[in-house]
């Protein structure tokens, strides 16, 4: 196994400041160099940190996007796409130095296809967001991370969230894209058709690739028809193995079920102080269905047959939008929750998915290692695609804690890509989990990745030091 | 718009007799340098003809298509894949010489995980031969393209099929692979976890690569559950138009429907003398859907209630699985039925794919252009996705009337272009549709393309002069 990366080992290239007086030239005040919006701009909400970039672009088009890309490839110099900053393994971070490109003043929705089940957007625009915009079509865009990411963020990292299970993540949902080349050329990707065999998948190369190939400036994504009925519920379980079970043999059974997440009891304890709730202390299923009412209800009756089977308590419903939305913001809220439970920390937080089957083994071993390390956690997971989160909370200035909790991650990775998984489900690569991404990819893949990288950027300046170093 | 691409133009490569030594040495009799066996190799069911390739290996295993790429590759020498040599649009042509590499017999099952709902093969298997083999599990493979072509081969054209407006394309249900790269060295890409983030999604880079970026020699792909209660109807419309417009109804509403197809009078005559069949002569969408049985019954009633809006006669239910079977196979045999209809015939098939709102009207404006044409020809249409097929039934010796087919094609591929729509739903580009591919995704775009395919097959040996020309 490779061991997580130091960035401090990666080198920031100069920047000159022929670039920095050609982009004020272009941009004037929108551009910054204040120290203030760099550091905002440098960080995400992860626990690495790196120097700031050497100034920020507050872009308003893809033209802007296209300017600032070419007067940073003049000079060699590395650029960063920045919208919600809520990225989780240090995607932001301009570890070899550059400028930031900011596009949250990118946030038009610039065409609503509702015969089509389609929206295109610009890249800023949150999903929240996006959801008040189309709510008047009786539609919706279901991916749904924890934070209120930009949609743009979201399809660079290949995003999900708990809907995944019935909607797909970014992966399935995007259609199309307009993109800023290394060279500041705009190109589209895929077309607003459903599915198309039209040469090489670049849309797909493009979703996850994390800033690595291309800015993007308009995301086309798929939506979807609200549902006519939904029903949400909670249930306890006497353990973690006995929600898993009710998951896995859910999911084997074809159930269409939308949302399905575990939160461990340590989560609920958080959830309950920071949301103000009440809900009991023990491993928790909460979810939801989505359908005709009669579809609901069949739905609901099944997993409540196969959650009795394993102890599950009675089933607590939340027929009102309220309730469902009070039960859902709480889960949304898990991680700040998590992170406010223990002032001053940072969460290392884990993102390993497992084929179903092994999900169980993979989540019980790796609990057992972390009660054992007596290092603060939280457990949370998409568990209907085999996706969970452990959060370890460190304290960011205690060096030994935070190698004890990288160790508890390096296990749990080598676990569940024993077990035929992968080390990240939805939060990406970045800086953090390079040495993951050779363990599963292997030396040939991650080489094949590289070439690719090289061929469509060969300056090496769109967010270098990302997914690998070349 | 571009021409479609004649590939006389292109130039073959010699194949020196020293390769043909050194295959023979390795391969012994799994290498045929036999003229029948090699014209059987060079082509595929499209309309457009070449020399055949210089030899043929018969791989059985993911060693032998290594060692006979790394043989290829000293002497810079193409290598095709070869399986059921069901493509349409010339994918198996030697156009620049080279050698085949038939993988049929690489037909094995290697992996059943029924938890997961996933399932691990060799190329050659054939999508009935698969489900055959899963049969005991209670799952099943959706993906039906008409003919029973191999998973290597669909996965090579990102194939779909009838089931996909509810189960995606081989895009969504492709999961991993095993692949063997122009160096002969072998890659994996992709995991059995149903969802991922780590780094550059080289599946999906793969899926669709039409054998010009590897040779896939594993496929993991998804199964589903059988559904509870299946049920299949036909019914009749006074028109194209109304038979479009109650497709268009259905999907916006969201219904979960797994299978409409539209067959125009053309081919439903066409279907009734091969099949043997009574159909009513008129345009017929052929539907079936998938649940509980609570679900269909609810399904069923919601498309019913559209279909009687827009005239369409009462439903004929095919209730049981022979009756259905019945039906689907017909549908499955349309295209054999269209061109044993005209002796000496063959099919230039269209493969356009439009976001649904737009559907009827492409449709419409390009039925009117065939008909008055006076060429023969039949409509089959996946309308669920917005994707239809015309065959123009030509003689393959009369070029007056390939071109005038030709030229509807270009006709309709430049109105779905004008719509957002895309000029392959499901048969990839091959040589046919170079000029289209062009129009579709922009010079910048297909230069990325080229971009990726020099980094990753620098002799340029993998199926060359498909999709584009370096």
């Amino acid at each position: 196994m490779n061991a997580p990366t130091n960035p401090t080992e990666l080198l920031a290239r100069p920047v000159p400041q022929a670039l920095l007086d050609a982009l004020n030239q272009r941009f004037g005040a929108q551009c910054s160099t204040a120290l203030a919006v760099r550091e905002q701009h440098g960080r995400d909400e992860g626990s690495i940190q790196a120097p700031p970039p050497a100034a920020v672009v507050f872009a308003e088009s893809t033209r802007d996007v296209q300017d600032a890309v070419r007067l940073a490839a003049e000079h060699a110099v590395p650029v960063i796409a920045y919208a919600a900053g809520s990225s989780l393994e240090g995607h932001l971070l301009a570890v070899q130095g550059g400028i930031s490109i900011d596009v949250n003043r990118m946030h038009r929705v610039l065409a609503i296809n509702a015969d089509d089940l389609t929206v295109t957007v610009q890249p800023g625009i949150t999903r929240k967001a996006l959801n008040e915009a189309i709510k008047h079509t009786g539609l919706f865009f279901p991916i749904d991370p924890g934070a209120d990411a930009s949609i743009g963020g979201m399809a660079a990292t290949r995003a999900s969230g708990t809907n995944a299970v019935r909607y797909g993540t970014m992966r399935e949902n995007v259609l199309a894209l307009e993109v800023v080349t290394a060279s500041g050329e705009v190109i589209h990707t895929g077309t607003r058709a459903k599915k198309s065999a039209a040469g090489y998948d670049l849309t797909r190369l493009m979703v996850g690739s994390e800033g690595t190939l291309g800015i993007f400036t308009e995301v086309t994504v798929r939506l979807y028809p609200l549902p006519e009925a939904v029903s949400a519920a909670i249930c306890s379980f006497p353990s973690i193995e006995a929600a898993v079970r009710t998951v896995i043999q859910t999911i084997q059974l074809g159930v269409p079920i939308a949302r399905v997440e575990l939160i461990d009891a340590n989560s609920v304890r958080m959830v309950n102080a920071h949301s103000k709730l009440a809900l009991r202390e023990e491993p928790m299923l909460l979810m939801e269905f989505h359908g005709s009412p009669a579809g609901v209800r069949e739905q609901a009756e099944a997993v409540q047959a196969i959650a009795s089977e394993h102890g599950g308590q009675a089933f607590e419903w939340a027929s009102t939008p309220e309730e469902r939305t009070r039960l859902w913001t709480a889960r949304h809220n898990a991680y700040f929750a998590a992170v406010q439970s223990r002032p001053g920390c940072r969460a290392i937080s884990t993102d390993t998915c497992v084929p179903i089957s092994r999900l169980a083994d993979c989540l019980l071993d790796s609990v057992a290692e972390a009660d054992a390390s007596g290092i603060p956690y939280f457990l949370v997971g998409h568990v209907g695609d085999g996706n969970f989160h452990f959060g370890y909370l460190i304290d960011p200035d205690d060096a030994d804690e935070r190698a004890r909790a990288e160790q508890l991650n390096h296990q749990l990775v080598a676990r569940a890509l024993a077990m035929g998984g992968t080390c990240t489900g939805e939060h990406g690569v970045g800086i953090h989990k390079m040495g993951f991404l050779l363990d599963e990819a292997g030396a040939g893949a991650v080489d094949m990745m590289r070439a690719i990288k090289r061929a469509i950027d060969p300056q090496n300046i769109l967010n270098p030091g990302k997914i690998f170093t070349l």
